[in-house]
């Protein structure tokens, strides 16, 4: 079966999310949107009135009659699919709280340059971006990534994994976090890596793994830009 | 089994979306935070060096040696084990994905009175409240109002139930949040809630349930305050 994933063209966002975890299982997979039509596909299938599954926003992932939307979510589909997630039960969940709060987290990225409406552009909301983004690199950045890294130091089964002794889906999201805010907030996040050693070294990790260091070489990996969720607005990174 | 919810004391909060699910089955349970020493016994448990499944922030549930955290996490565990989720698997996770659709809505509404930090007073934010509600009620409310109502209506199992043809967790979080909304803005809800009368009487249908009633005339059920996510600034709400 190829899995279909829905996702807006043009930016990682929070569809990256998902590719790793298909790119890292050698999965069989089509980013519709990134296909001649795809996206007008994509918007049909969000408008499709008999559709009881309709999904409230990309990104969404069919698999042959099922709809799954919500990244955690269809991670949590995928993940014992795509041998990506723990054998027992129990630390499933354990990975979908973490999952869960790397969502609040992304979401909070987005806020910084979006802290006024989605509908509106940066540019008209820049003075209050500029407030919450100092707020988000003097608190909750320090917060967040030194929950992860406790996480980690704090696994029974190693550092080397977020969850039990196998890498998981939850390990390929923190790469992609780390490599977003680092995109972000150079500056913020230089003075915030050697507080957590373990983040990083998962993150290096994963990037040496064979099928995510041939994915990151190719076109199927979309750079970050300033339509995505982690933006470059210097003005909104800590001074160099 | 007693399971044991642990989240701030004194507000509905996040925490509501779980208890109304455990009050709904009659679940044996402890609202720890509402015990004598009970906010204690939740903050040592979030500091707990040892824990492996540390939460990042309540709420979260304890089920035996299981803590599980987030909201949608929780009632994704509990679903099954209260009879509160579809018995097809496929459509658990539809059921997921809307609940996640609430929990974005949740953090929006949130935001309304706390668009700059979580650390800051609504005092401190008052200007920036008042763009970010506005935006919100005009543009994101209607949208996640629709939205669920459309739930609603394209369910094939009839528009009593936002998954399958029983009453699930989600329809009760659904309850919750127009309670919430109603509470917080008045004025907004009371222009839209004539465009979406399938959610207004799954709210009413939820409300007239035994345990609920019962529940919602009990002391456990906390009143929303100006110390929750669903706040009552009138100056953010529209103009009568």
């Amino acid at each position: 079966m190829v899995f279909k994933l829905y996702y807006w063209d043009g930016i990682p966002g929070r569809g990256e999310f998902v590719r790793l975890a298909l790119e890292e299982a050698g999965a069989d997979y089509v980013d519709v949107a990134r296909q001649p039509g795809g996206t007008g596909a994509m918007l049909t299938l969000m408008k499709d009135a008999r559709d009881a599954a309709a999904p409230f926003a990309p990104p969404f992932l069919v698999d042959g009659e099922r709809l799954i939307s919500h990244v955690a979510n269809i991670l949590f589909y995928l993940g014992p699919r795509l041998g990506l997630a723990p054998e027992d039960e129990g630390l499933r969940y354990v990975a979908n709280g973490l999952q869960l709060t790397i969502t609040d987290c992304v979401a909070e990225v987005h806020d910084t340059h979006h802290p006024i409406g989605v509908s509106l552009y940066y540019e008209e909301q820049k003075p209050e971006a500029s407030k919450r983004a100092a707020n988000f690199l003097s608190e909750r950045l320090p917060k967040y990534l030194g929950y992860f890294e406790r996480v980690l130091t704090q696994n029974p089964k190693g550092p080397a994994h977020s969850v039990g002794g196998q890498m998981s889906y939850v390990d390929l999201s923190l790469f992609q976090v780390v490599e977003g805010l680092r995109y972000a907030f150079p500056h913020a996040m230089r003075s915030n890596e050697e507080q957590v050693p373990a983040l990083v070294a998962l993150h290096d990790a994963v990037a040496a793994r064979p099928r995510i260091l041939s994915y990151l070489g190719s076109d199927r990996r979309l750079p970050f830009n300033e339509s995505c969720i982690f933006r470059r607005y210097p003005e909104l990174d800590l001074p160099s």
